[in-house]
């Protein structure tokens, strides 16, 4: 069999997340009805993890096992032919057999994009999150600065998922100011759920002042999440690429 | 009369175009349309120039006046408030009585944006032109050397319009490569109707190897539309900003 690794852009607004599940579109199902089509074998398409509804990809990594001999070099063109814009194939390889999306995934870097102008973008209104308070970004990046390492993120994870553990490592968290944006950029080993999205908000509500800095470290201590900021909202959050060892 | 001078950002993809016309949605209608809502009298909001059907604005420029006393600082955040979020007023500004956003325009700043990925960009897709073909930048740059100053445009506007002259300045052209995007951007005293798509799909032949650089001086010379390229999309096009004397 054939091991093919796909990189994947998606922006996540028409779709019910990348999970396939029955009468609600989904990334992972249209891709696999495209490669049936194109290269007509039934596959099943293992992502590096799932994003949630709403949520874009810029590099979301996925791989399949076929039979065919249909040429790598072709992939991207054949399959993006029965996909909708909205979802681009932008690279096709050939990897070992044992290769695998999941386990193999070592690291993800994940984006939140927030729109700190003050009226917001007419233009980017549904690719960023809009804040019109001026954001205080050192203060953002001193909080950040607890949440590096490994710890345990029960804090920042929503209630219902089946995860054994809630410890995670974040290997970075870098928070960029971009002419009028501010983009909180984290890599990390893994992700609970909403984990990226609850300390984007997290870190916002310092950035508004309404949290100290050091606070960030009590609210990761205290392992309730009740006790960190709100999630954001799915439209300003990319999933940038993923890392593999 | 208080003279109010607005810029506006706009995602041309919901509009009929920057002119009031009956029946379509247009952003000059939208904004008249808030304007009473909020300051209570009925304005005509003169724009520096039209954008058509589907062409964004970072900086269109319009002007209108008023009798209210309504604070400068609150008329953005009042307008907003009456439009849909694909339009934003970013600045308020009274200025004197006789500028004219019109006749008081002295250059302005378009930008066509190609995405020149091999596939194409899914978030970026309705705000982007793609052509995968990888472009010839310098090529691109020295064809264009020849547009820059004063010339009858007749080459580089569509029919149907009305403008009595076909002479134009352009001030500078810049071909910016950013990444996997090839930026076009032109500031010139005016445009006729069309003519920065039609420099843009003459300038992307030019790019792909189909027409040579020099070409471009004795299309501009035969002063007929057919010897340009096409007239590129809507969707690539920004008005970036618009300049006063």
């Amino acid at each position: 069999m054939r091991n093919i690794k796909l990189t994947i852009e998606y922006d996540g607004r028409e779709y019910h997340g990348w999970q396939k599940q029955p009468n609600r579109l989904n990334i992972q199902g249209e891709i696999e009805q495209a490669i049936q089509t194109v290269i007509g074998e039934k596959v099943e398409l293992i992502g590096s993890g799932r994003t949630d509804a709403g949520v874009h990809a810029f590099g979301q990594v996925a791989n399949f096992k076929i039979e065919s001999d249909f040429p790598i070099e072709k992939i991207p063109i054949a399959i993006n032919s029965q996909l909708k814009k909205s979802i681009r194939i932008q690279k096709a390889e050939e990897v070992e057999e044992n290769f695998h999306s999941r386990y193999h995934c070592h690291k993800k870097t994940y984006a939140y994009i927030i729109d700190n102008s003050q009226y917001g973008s007419a233009i980017y209104r549904n690719l960023t999150y809009h804040v019109s308070q001026p954001l205080d970004v050192e203060a953002m990046k001193q909080g950040a600065k607890y949440l590096v390492g490994e710890h345990d993120f029960s804090s920042f994870k929503s209630s219902g998922t089946s995860s054994k553990s809630s410890v995670r490592t974040i290997y970075n968290i870098d928070i960029m100011k971009e002419q009028e944006r501010v983009v909180i950029q984290i890599t990390g080993n893994g992700f609970l759920y909403n984990m990226v999205r609850i300390i984007s908000g997290t870190l916002l509500e310092v950035g508004m002042g309404e949290i100290p800095p050091k606070e960030i470290e009590l609210i990761l201590k205290a392992k309730v999440r009740q006790r960190a900021g709100k999630t954001l909202p799915a439209h300003g959050l990319y999933l940038m690429n993923v890392d593999f060892e």
